[in-house]
């Protein structure tokens, strides 16, 4: 078996050590609250990037706090940072290694930000420059394209979110992680048929709202793994000029939760599919998509806000097995080493 | 002539109509100033949004003001905005009629931001939703794919951080972007060339810093004038994963502009080159690219914080004779309407 596919089924038991862990973040949520911080910036690169997305819609809907996420290059290459004595700064990276992360969390923390650090390398640049660290304990990650150290960061997201505002109805949810990370692995006969039925080298991969994050590292995985052009919209930036690709046979997977903006979603692959596109579904907790070429359907039970945690899970099968049908190394993508350094 | 072609021409007279009125923002960045906001917030879609990432470049570099990006899904769809009082809150739109960025605005104003719309329309609910409003005066617009009004977002940004913390020098280059704009018309033959040479069906595009918003608008132009699957990704980002797809005559536009991200950009442009990818340079003020397959170059001398007025002429001339080259109406592309409302 690849390290890929290995490592994706390591994510219920590597989310219950993080969960067991939870009150790791309690003292930085502490600090946070001290602080009052008027915004959170998030630094990150790749599949990290799409954690940092994640914490967009979460940070702001469960917690109030406007969160923006930060220009590297202001930092690194400009010498021109904002202000940001106000804010909490979040670093996330799988290695630590990327010297324009630490950047950012260095000159944030220098000016008096509350910084934080997510990382799998306890002992990184990244987690020596912030103030706190979250360790994801994910193990080590073998496989070039992240799964097991992406979901830790979504989690890693939550617990700190729920600690800033706890809710029990939330605190069921995040322990129902693991069972829910164990119904998307039960998916993959589904995502085995799916992988094999996508001849396209372009595809399109809509979502919208806390599954834009899904929507986004599922096209970057397929990329890596299968080196498909595959590009992610929100399903309503799509609407705004992309979709004049979208015609005749046209491949897009459509990523779907249960939640508010599921009806919008829905009339879009009603157009989508009178064009003649094929209409792919990624979904946790929805009904079968009318005159969906194929799905990749479960029911988590999880909370809309949760489900970029198990819906990830199948995206990664689903990479994995694309990747398989095209006879393609999933563990080794060409060009890419583990740990990619930029500034 | 299309109207998308003459509406490109028109660009150096509608940036010294904006010019000529820059005082009508003074009392935008007196309030901003009153208020001393901790961040600004954009909300956008479509080509404005990337008029919204270039402020993100902007406004931090220079004003030294944090930035954050809207979702604005969490105003309308999920009913969780965060809280904003201490926030500047800018909504870009063309037509100023779609509802979802009018609802950040309107939000943002009820809780006790300063709020400023930017649009082509002075009677629309977007200006009707905000405490000021920056008229783009670019006339009416009739080809679907947005130019003029596109600079005139750009422009009328830079002169809002110009009003915030005025500098004789930049107030100098302000002056400058009509003539720099008839400097990049002057590449058209560049750009016809360039549209003739493309032939594929895939393409990326990479700028970095200030010209990111560039090679994303760039990307969307080719989408939707003519139909095919182009991204644009930083520099940085690129090489975290999607460069796994950049082999074997893979066609990529490089958008260059003399500055500290250069020398990072002209090194990935040699990797891609010895990974046998076609190369492109779309370039204001730099050097020709060795081994460019083929090159937009000309000398606006703007300084690159500008640059990307004068690059997005150029890219539009782009989108254009590609469009031409395969037989596409630039105007008019299927799918679309002038105005996208969303949610």
């Amino acid at each position: 078996m690849s390290h890929f596919r290995s490592e994706i089924g390591e994510q219920p038991a590597v989310a219950a050590r993080l969960l067991a862990d939870a009150a790791a973040v309690e003292p930085i949520a502490a600090a946070i609250k001290r602080a009052q911080p008027m915004a959170i910036m998030l630094a990150a690169r790749g599949s990290s990037d799409h954690a940092a997305l994640y914490a967009k819609y979460l940070f702001q809907a469960r917690n109030r706090i406007p969160v923006a996420l930060a220009a590297p290059s202001l930092f690194t290459h400009y010498a021109a940072p904002p202000r940001l004595e106000r804010f909490c700064v979040i670093g996330i990276s799988q290695s630590g290694a990327s010297p324009d992360v630490a950047a950012v969390l260095a000159e944030a923390r220098r000016q008096g930000a509350v910084t934080v650090a997510m990382t799998n390398a306890a002992d990184s640049a990244l987690a020596a420059a912030a103030d706190f660290a979250v360790a994801l304990q994910a193990g080590q990650e073998q496989s070039v394209p992240a799964s097991k150290t992406y979901t830790a960061s979504l989690l890693a997201i939550a617990l700190l979110s729920q600690a800033l505002d706890h809710d029990p109805d939330f605190q069921e949810a995040l322990e129902h992680v693991p069972d829910a990370m164990r119904a998307a692995l039960a998916s993959e006969d589904q995502a085995e048929r799916m992988g094999k039925s996508i001849a396209a080298e372009n595809l399109v991969v809509l979502g919208r709202g806390f599954n834009l994050a899904t929507a986004e590292e599922l096209a970057l995985k397929l990329t890596e793994t299968s080196y498909v052009m595959a590009r992610a919209w929100s399903a309503a930036d799509f609407l705004h000029g992309p979709i004049a690709i979208a015609e005749d046979r046209f491949p897009l997977i459509l990523v779907e939760s249960p939640g508010p903006t599921l009806a919008d979603t829905r009339q879009l692959a009603a157009r989508l599919h009178s064009s003649g596109c094929q209409v792919r579904q990624l979904a946790d907790g929805t009904d079968r998509l009318p005159d969906a070429t194929s799905s990749i359907l479960f029911n988590s039970r999880l909370p809309e806000a949760l489900t970029p945690l198990s819906l990830a899970v199948a995206a990664q099968l689903l990479a994995y097995h694309l990747a398989l049908a095209r006879g393609r190394d999933p563990d080794r993508p060409r060009s890419l080493k583990k740990v990619t350094q930029t500034w």
